[in-house]
C-alpha cells in the first residue's frame, strides 16, 4: 500500500480478485462425478496465443481440470500447414467427441469476420467462452435463465426469463443460467471488486450514476461489455476507431413488444461528447481493450480518481496512469480464466440436463 | 452485337441470364397453395439500400410474391431513431410471425462484425439470403442435401449428404437441398451462362482448368464464392486488401476423417503470384466486389479474352474493360434476386416439411 501513501493510485492485480472465484470453482469441481475436460485449439504461430494456451493449461491443472491442447495449422512446427489450417476440423471433432465438455479456440486467426464464423461453429453446449450468438442475444436482451434444450434450437425471443421477470438470482425449476462471454464478465467482476458497483442500490441498478468509457466495440469484448454495464444502470460511452456511441438502460416499458427489445439503448452521444477526450473528462471508469502496442490513453485526459482497467495484452495506458487513477487494474486474464472454468462446470451440467443430444446421428 | 464486330468484348447484361430462372420461379410459384411472403427490413438512411429495397418490391410484385417492407431506425423519416435502431426487434418479430416465409435485411448497417451477429439471428427457416453459418458450413463442406429438421439444431458435421456421396442432383427421400448464399450463387450462374463451366466435364469438376481472381474475401461474397468455384475444380486467387490466398479443390481422400474437412484447401499463393497484377495475368475470369467507387482494376493488367464480372454497386472495372475482356457482366443483381426468390420458395416448403416448429413456446 506504499504506493497509495505516496499519493499515487492503487495497483490492483487480478490475482486478488480471482481468489474468491477460485474457491467457488474448486467447490463446484469437488461435486462433479467426473472432472470436466477442456480442449484448447491452437492453430496459429502467434506467440501470445501460445502463452495464453500454456496459461490455460497451468490454471486447469492446478485446479484439477483435464486440459488437452489440440495443435493444428501453423502451431505445428514443421507441419507444412498454414495459419489457421485445420481449425474448423478440430472444432467439429471436439463438438462431436462425447468425452469433451468444453472447447476454446485461440483467436485471432483469420480476422474478425472469418473468426466470427468459427465462433458460431462451436456447439453452444461446449462454448465455454460464451461467444455463440445465442449467448450474446441473451446478454443483450437480459435473458438470464434458459431451458438447457433451447441451446439446440434457433435463437428465439422466447428463449427464457429476463432479469426483470426473475424474482432473484436462482433459476426456476427446469431452467439454468445463460452463459456470459468470459472477458466482459471478468471485467464486470473486477469492477464489482473495485467498488464501482454500489451494493446499497437494488440488484440490476448497481452501476447507476457511474459513467464508463469502453475503448473497443468488438463483438467479443467491447459491445457486450457496454451492454452489461448499461443494463446495470451505467452510462457508457463506447469508443471505436471511427465513432462514439452512448449506451444507456432502456426505461421499463409495460408494452407487450418489449420482449423483442434489447435491454439497452444505443444512440450517438450529445455533441459535446463526441471526442474521446471529452468522454474521459466525465468517466468514473475507463476500460481499454485495444490490440495495438502503440495505442495509449493520455493520462492527462483522465478524470482525477477514476478507475482504469487494461484488458488488452498490450498496455493501453501510459506508465504514469496512477498519477490520475485511484485504482489501476493492469490485466484481467486471471479472472477471465475462472469465468471460463465456471462456464465449463455449468455446461457439463447443461449437457447432462438436456434431453436433446448435442450431436445428430448421421442423416444417411 | 455490333460491339463484338468492332473488336471489343461483349456486354452481357444480367436480364438475359435471369430469364431462365424467372421462368423456373414462375412455374414453382404456380404450384404453391399460398403465395410466399417476404419481409424486407430497411433500417438505415442509405440510398443504395432503399433503391435495392424498391427493386426487391418490384421484382416480387411482378412475379406474384407478397413483399412487405418493414422500415425502422434512420429509414423512417423524422422518426428520431438512429441508424440501425430497431433492426434486431424487426428480425425477431418476423422470425416469430407465422405468416412470414422469408426475411431479408438490407446491409451494411453497423459494420461487418455486428452485421454478422444480425445475420445469425434470422431463423434458418426464413433465411432467403443464405447468410446463416449453417448454410455457409454446408457450402464449405459441399453438403448439398440436408434434413429440414437439421435447421433447428446446432451445426453438425453429420448434417447431410455431400456432393461426393450424392448420386445426382436430386435429394434422397426425406432430404432437401441446402440453401446457398444468393450473391455467390448468382455469380456462379452468370459464369455458367458465360460458358466458363465446361459441360463436357463431369458434374462437380466443370470449372477444372480455369483460373479465377476474386477481389473481395468477405463472409458474404468473396469467401463463399472462392469455395464454390474451387469445389467445382477452379484454381482461385482470393484477393483482399492485405493478402492473397489460393483456393483449390481438396483431393479425394477415403480417410474417414474426411467429413470434418472443408471441400477446398486454402494456401498462400506461389511467390510469383503474390500480387494482384501477377494473378490477373493468369486469370480466365475476374470477379470484383469492392464497395469503393475509387477502386478500379486496371484494364492493362487483364489477360486478353478474360471474362469480367462486376458485383459491387460501384464500377470496379475501368470504362475500357472490354478492350481486353471477351465478356463483361456489369451487374448481377437481377440474377441474385431470382436466387433469393428460389430460396424463398424452397424455405416455405422446408418449414412445412419440418416436424420442429420454427419458434418455441415461451418457457415461462
Amino acid at each position: 500500500m506504499s504506493t497509495s501513501l505516496s499519493g499515487k493510485g492503487l495497483l490492483l492485480k487480478a490475482d486478488l480478485i480471482a481468489a474468491a472465484f477460485r474457491d467457488e470453482v474448486e467447490r463446484s469441481l469437488a461435486e462433479c462425478s467426473r472432472s470436466p475436460k477442456l480442449v484448447g485449439i491452437l492453430s496459429t504461430s502467434s506467440g501470445p496465443s501460445r502463452t495464453y494456451a500454456e496459461f490455460t493449461r497451468k490454471q486447469c491443472e492446478s485446479l484439477g481440470f483435464e486440459f488437452v491442447l489440440k495443435e493444428t495449422g501453423a502451431a505445428l512446427m514443421n507441419g507444412g500447414l498454414g495459419e489457421g489450417e485445420g481449425v474448423e476440423e478440430a472444432i467439429m471433432e471436439a463438438n462431436e467427441d462425447d468425452s469433451v465438455d468444453g472447447v476454446m479456440v485461440y483467436f485471432p486467426i483469420f480476422g474478425p469476420q472469418q473468426d466470427h464464423y468459427l465462433q458460431q461453429l462451436v456447439s453452444p453446449y461446449k462454448d465455454v467462452e460464451g461467444l455463440h450468438v445465442k449467448f450474446h442475444y441473451n446478454l443483450y436482451h437480459n435473458i438470464r435463465f434458459i431451458s438447457p434444450s433451447s441451446l439446440s434450437a434457433p435463437t428465439s425471443s422466447a428463449a427464457g426469463l429476463t432479469g426483470d421477470e426473475a424474482e432473484n438470482d436462482i433459476p426456476p425449476p427446469g431452467m439454468v443460467k445463460s452463459i456470459l462471454p468470459c472477458t466482459p464478465l471478468a471485467i464486470v467482476k473486477c469492477l464489482e471488486y473495485a467498488g464501482v458497483y454500489n451494493k446499497i442500490l437494488p440488484y440490476g441498478d448497481r452501476a447507476y450514476g457511474k459513467t464508463v468509457v469502453v475503448v473497443n466495440r468488438s463483438e467479443v469484448v467491447g459491445r457486450p461489455l457496454a451492454a452489461l454495464l448499461s443494463n446495470d444502470g451505467a452510462r457508457v460511452f463506447s469508443v471505436d476507431i471511427d465513432s462514439i456511441q452512448e449506451y444507456t438502460k432502456r426505461p421499463s416499458d409495460p408494452d407487450s413488444s418489449r420482449k423483442y427489445h434489447p435491454r439497452h439503448i444505443v444512440r450517438p452521444p450529445p455533441e459535446a461528447y463526441n471526442t474521446l477526450q471529452a468522454c474521459l473528462a466525465l468517466a468514473d471508469v475507463v476500460v481499454a481493450a485495444v490490440p495495438n502496442a502503440t495505442y495509449k490513453i493520455p493520462t492527462a485526459w483522465l478524470k482525477d480518481g477514476c478507475v482504469c482497467v487494461n484488458v488488452a495484452a498490450e498496455k493501453n495506458f501510459e506508465k504514469d496512469v496512477r498519477e490520475k487513477a485511484s485504482l489501476y487494474i493492469p490485466a484481467v486474464g486471471k479472472v477471465t480464466i475462472l469465468m471460463l472454468l465456471r462456464n465449463l462446470l455449468r455446461l457439463q451440467r447443461y449437457q447432462n440436463a438436456s434431453p436433446v443430444s448435442t450431436t445428430e446421428s448421421p442423416a444417411q
